[in-house]
């Protein structure tokens, strides 16, 4: 990394050459050094087909250039031109309920049709020539959060294309009804062209498994039309690719992302929901590990929207956002957008600038970013972020689990996002990473929520044990196959629960029986879809009390090799269940030696880094109330030089403090 | 009936060999004496068209025969194999919003559709060929939950019968226009296949004739369906048939049944609502007189779909519940499902084993059901239910009429249940009716909510008002003509008005108008739709006050014959309404000469029996708190041959006593 | 006007000829004196294609003429034969989902279909030629509540017309793109065949200039409608035409109206909203400057259909509802309806009498409301309305702009209502004056969430200003073009912000910033879209506190001419907020000069009256407290003859009192 990245996203296409220099101007007086352009120009660069203003393109870049602007050039794939879908239907998006949708938003087309996806490739072909290799483009972006507005697609191409892939992976289609559980409701199917769409128009509910593979078989096909897009450009650029990813999209980022480079993203968690905005770097620095990642969109105010907007972000969250980013991994803080949209449906979304050319309501902040991003560039690019000692599986094939077997609205995000809170209270420097990530390095490994833990995975964990980690599961993690369906060899499975050193007893929804968990001398209702063990070579270490199954293990470890594997059964809830979780983090992490951890006020976070001599710590506010770092030694202010005491150090509201600790 | 059943749903279809083995050495270590088959199996059956698996069915008997476990046979009707459907989206349900279901749940198709019937037909006479005269087929389940997961059908089938059937029954288009008043609106039909289905693609609302008309058609057409059912059914086996009937679905049960044998049911009342599951006996019970009633469906602990799960039972209730049931007319207790499910949509569900072959959560319970179930056997086949003196109507026909006309809601389910909680209250013991049933061996005759009162219904009321009986009528009932339009005669009707010596004032929502309405003393708001009256020979005996008609009566009595009828005009709400509801009960209960009543505390049922000697009292308590029983007299312990004094008898929670009364 | 009709809705199509005679002695005996006929029954006028039943109008109209019963006359169009759709899907009206609607409701049909329109032109031609000279007719009705049920249709006539429209209004389609910024997501259309219909099946939201357009598209042509059906009936007829419009419904009241003769409406507020009763006379008042509008509906006391009901009017409330209306200028008070339905759907909504013909539950209340009529009419006939000093712009084109644009559902209509809740509180007369009315007489003028200013309604203000005028704008207005795209020449459009003196410097949501305001020493939280200013020539008279942008003037004040420009930039809400509103009203109101205005308790509203020599009051207490007001002078009671001492002056709950103020 030569520089950090403060960034804005652009749409000169909509604008004259006049407010283009005048925009460029204040971009220069703002310190943007980065936009991000193309996304959405397709009617632009190729409004006819096979005619094309290359040149607008090439001048624009020259322009940047010039001006020192560098830029993330995307594909314009999420919004092809209406002459690709005047008089094809065929060619558009159809929903669950077998609507088809329609020109004039985004993602109205069905990227797996045949048609869309030439037109796609001859676009990027002839923008990837025109500009692979200008020297203003540092970042080529795929798409634009590829499946943000729409999930799985029901059309007819999408149909077949189901069929086939259905057939090669499970060949025969006994074998698919074998696997599937056809059996159930006479569902069998005798030809794979049978077997249907899982449209929403079914009196009742489908089979698990044909819900969960019909969302595996798209995520898959997003992926292949990523691998395809990226193909084309690097005939023509050795710039890296990225696309623009989200947590919330009908993607498998893991998977998305492997043919990739480097990790892009945007979030617009609002300052009541920082934590989100933390959990959002450390889960994308996880997809690629050691490689800084992109935000490539936040807002620089407000959201919004026709029908909706969020609120003003106080001032000086922004400057705490972009802090706390780049200390966390990231390479780049760009904002949508530089100049307020004057048409469309997000006339209401805050920017930079107003469409008129004036400061937007959050001007002061991002000059205030400018000022802090110039102050701790030194320190970053000479400096690399620590990993964690402490890893939680992310995973977005378990949120496809959850998606379709979903008990009382359960949101893998949302309760992953509670886990996340905990762990982030504890001060406990954490990586959030990919179900398939390897695991050295890491002392600790939870893996909530995960109902299929697949043979690889256990492999992992199970020698990550042997030599030594501590392996925290569940809740909810085991018991179902590949397949989405039961395993019917355990509760749990088999192998999982042989490694706990467990069987589990009964597994079942424990909400409302009056259960409450018990340990580590702390009480706490239980929830969500739990287990009870017996011991067979675990020892207990939580029971249950009250409720239909009163007295029994909830919470178990068992010495495996040098390390543990320790299953917590259900859910401690409530603010006696956060205890409960903050106490037994607590206490694994002081049994696995982690170290990398600071005594922090809550609403306060810190990042952990290090260069070849000395270890790092950056600590920022981001709740707007101030907070403080209990420092068990002395070390020196890095941005100040001076020396620092040990004992309470405060930070001031939305403040940050870089830290060299002693070495 | 020569035993109590003690049953369990079982699916052998999905399972090996060796598990059928291992299942049924469980289910007689269990107690398991009966397993409902089949209703889901036709792909197996019938894989492919013709190819029938006959000795599947036949082997599986003669194992089950061989281990003396009898077998409730299903027509597997709800789920037609794929080639059935296949290339034929003329067979499949469509819905209100015209939408067509497809492949993969159940009742996804028109059971009115030509090929779906012929098709039905076919298997059912193979089935029921095969295994009609086998010792273990005990019982005939026809289909399964008709209508539980679909409303009517709006195909095009369904279209060209619905005019069929108008033609049928207005003979003359005027004669519809007029029965109709399709004056309004210029909705005038000049000829019958003008006449739509009531879709929802509606500017407004459909007129009420024509959407409860189309109901009753849908009710009549499943009727007609299980009949062919039946029909072919008893040309080769004596066992009885049913059907698995709710009280949620749409259908009109008292139709449904009328040409079947005994009456089939299922329920999953979960133990916060314990006084729906014994609503459900006392319903189900008065649909055939005299016969005893199967539960076929329950659960063991808690419900589940891949969406929801309910809460797992407490531990006590599910004992609670099947010494009530068979105490209450029950023939089998029977629960769904034997083994968990391993695939399809309903893995989260409760059964009594698990997929893996042990325990599920609730299986101390079943023990423990079948433990009561061998103590009380032989108290409750030497005795037999005993009627109630007091009968409530509870008509499917009538809840056609709220769900067409539900201002704000009204349920009628809900409301009826209501209701009944309060009889419940007073210990009188108490049997639902339906609609059609005579009236003979009843003291009071209660009809809440019928918006429609045929003149065979008045009849009947009649004649047991002059032989001394008690009619308690209202709130909401009458004013609807049979084609759910306004009387012209009256606001209730001329003979209802006559039968009860009042006009009818004004009928209108008396809700927060500020009225309340007092009568035995008490004081209560009154709600729902409500009828104010001007004396004509009847006495007062409760007024308004406030509101728009203040000081008018609402509660009227009048003489006729030996009995008297009893006008209620409105709604008495509100904890203050529970009380007055309870003390207008016991107060004509009393009047009535009302004898068969407990004094039991709130939480516990008790169920009237006899034999030709005596009379017995089974109380059981189902909240779980415990309960008490205060005896006028001392009576004999059925179980311990124990005397017991006069005065407060306990009950343990979830507990039952069996007394023998003073003969 | 020669009397003040007493009116009542009526469908003898509905009933024989008995009851016809029946219902006219009642209806003379109630002192019913208008009737409003024919709206629905065209399939009783045309039974089959040019098979007409005009006698059995005359007749009836004979009749009703004999009786002294004047009639107006509806065109039957809202409810087209089934001899007219049958066969003919083409001519359904289809919702934004792209769903069809059915026969049997209302306005299912597309008022744009060319056979629709065809057929609506012969009927009511028919129709005109035989009673255009009748003298029972009075009035014409065209249709019924225009668009109440449906809103824009998405048929594929439609379709083609709105291609035309767009075509007529841009000429080019490089216009087109140009105007709606279609560079956006490349939406660039190349012909105006391509433009979409807005359809709900899009991913994300439409541009705002395609939902504005489309919605004006359809309310040109429904007027167009209206045009065409008043151009027919003005060949045979002398009478005045309206129709009955409402509020809620999908169409531009001042464009409707622009070519009809006087104004009708209908409203069925209850009582606990009264102000929307007397809002509803504002309105309506003011869309047709110096004529009396005709309310057309209203209820007796509950209104109701199948799946709803309100509540029954409290005993008194009527008649307060009818002066109130006679006394701001009503013509009319007329009951929907005369006899209850006895079929349909609104079977369930109270009318004056019931189906079987006795006194409806406000019965009472419509006798009460005669007497009153009788004793005001003297009064009312011999003095006129006098206008009121305060304007404020109600605007159905602004209502759009908020329906497109509507972030967290923001709502015009409920907005308007909670600001005119404030001025009625004031005691100032006001009247509410569509967005094209002249301004002469008025003093102070208020322009509340009006997203775009014309230029047309820009100059009239500043004229008005110039004049001496006080113009309140705001908050939430100006910002927006014609085409609902943003201004790009300030946040609120450079005319504008010169005119108040201020740059418009932030333009963004304030809720839930913590931003409060100050103003007149009341500080209060800050609403909806904001703007803070910086002055340029105006006076800062209230400042924001916290949040994002503190310490800046949110109300300015500019004297421009002898006149003032006020802005208020934000909405200051909650309890504080409704007090400062009242005094900023106050404060400019006595600035202005205002008089007419009356010292009123709340939940009694006041009319201002005149004649050649006096001044009148109409006081009318409409929330059942019972009301005061404070005279500063004495004068004279119009209907007792009896002399007022100044001071307070009670009004018993839902009475009226009518002062001759000293002259």
């Amino acid at each position: 990394m030569k520089k950090l990245y403060h960034g804005a996203c652009y749409y000169p296409e909509l604008w004259d050459e006049d407010t283009l220099q005048e925009d460029i101007r204040i971009m220069k007086e703002t310190g943007i050094n980065l936009v991000r352009i193309g996304e959405f120009w397709w009617s632009k660069i190729e409004p006819n087909p096979r005619e094309y203003n290359l040149e607008y393109i090439t001048n624009l870049l020259d322009l940047l250039a010039k001006n020192d602007i560098d830029v993330a050039m995307c594909t314009p794939t999420p919004t092809p031109p209406i002459w690709i879908t005047d008089g094809h239907p065929e060619r558009l998006h159809v929903d669950a309920k077998g609507q088809t949708m329609i020109h004039g938003s985004r993602q109205h087309i069905c990227t797996n049709n045949e048609s869309i996806r030439a037109e796609s490739q001859k676009i990027i072909q002839v923008i990837a020539k025109a500009v692979g290799n200008h020297p203003a483009v540092v970042l080529w972006q795929l798409d634009n959060e590829f499946k943000c507005h729409v999930r799985e697609c029901y059309c007819q191409q999408c149909k077949h294309l189901w069929h086939k892939w259905l057939e090669q992976k499970y060949q025969t289609i006994e074998n698919l009804n074998q696997s599937w559980g056809t059996g159930v409701w006479s569902q069998r199917y005798q030809r794979f062209d049978q077997v249907p769409q899982p449209f929403e128009t079914t009196p009742f509910l489908h089979n698990s498994s044909i819900i969960t593979q019909y969302k595996c078989f798209h995520r898959e096909k997003i992926a292949e039309f990523a691998t395809e897009q990226a193909t084309i450009i690097r005939k023509y650029s050795q710039a890296p690719i990225t696309t623009n990813g989200g947590m919330g999209f009908g993607i498998d980022n893991e998977l998305l992302f492997k043919d990739l480079d480097v990790v892009g993203f945007d979030t617009y968690a609002p300052q009541s929901m920082f934590y989100a905005f933390t959990m959002n770097c450390d889960i994308w620095r996880g997809i690629k590990k050691n490689r800084n990642f992109w935000l490539l969109e936040t807002s620089a105010s407000h959201t919004g929207a026709l029908d909706r907007h969020a609120n003003a972000h106080p001032n000086g969250y922004l400057v705490s956002e972009a802090v706390s980013l780049y200390a966390l991994g990231g390479a780049a803080f760009t904002y949508w957008l530089w100049r307020q949209q004057a048409y469309g449906c997000e006339i209401s979304h805050s920017a930079v600038i107003s469409s008129w050319g004036k400061p937007g309501v959050g001007y002061q902040n991002v000059l205030a970013v400018e000022e802090a991003r110039k102050e701790i560039e030194p320190f970053i690019l000479k400096t690399q972020f620590s990993q964690g000692e402490l890893a939680i599986s992310y995973s977005d094939r378990a949120r496809v689990f959850m998606e379709t077997e979903n008990h009382k609205k359960n949101d893998y995000r949302g309760l992953m996002t509670h886990f996340y809170q905990a762990i982030l209270k504890t001060g406990i420097h954490r990586d959030l990473i990919p179900e398939n990530m390897e695991l050295s390095g890491y002392k600790m490994l939870m893996t909530p929520l995960m109902y299929h833990l697949s043979d690889a995975y256990l492999e992992r964990a199970k020698a990550f044990v042997e030599a030594g980690g501590i392996w925290i599961v569940g809740p909810v993690t085991g018991g179902r196959t590949e397949e989405h369906t039961i395993t019917k060899d355990g509760a749990l499975g088999k192998k999982l629960e042989a490694l706990a050193g467990v069987e589990a007893l009964y597994t079942y929804p424990i909400e409302n029986t009056g259960a409450t968990g018990k340990a580590f001398g702390i009480e706490a209702p239980l929830k969500l879809w739990s287990t009870v063990f017996k011991l067979e070579g675990a020892e207990a270490v939580g029971f249950t009390s009250g409720g239909v199954t009163p007295d029994m293990p909830f919470i178990t470890e068992h010495k495996v090799g040098k390390g543990k594997v320790v299953m917590v059964g259900s859910m401690p809830s409530e603010a006696a269940g956060d205890r409960l979780w903050k106490v037994l983090v607590e206490h694994y992490a002081s049994e696995a030696g982690i170290k990398r951890k600071a005594n922090v006020s809550e609403g306060t976070i810190v990042a952990f880094r290090h260069d070849e001599k000395s270890s790092y710590l950056v600590a920022v506010n981001m709740d707007g109330q101030g907070g403080s770092l209990d420092l068990e030694v002395g070390c020196l202010d890095v941005l100040t030089g001076e020396k620092v005491e040990a004992g309470l150090l405060t930070i001031v509201p939305y403040g940050y403090r870089i830290l060299q600790l002693q070495s």
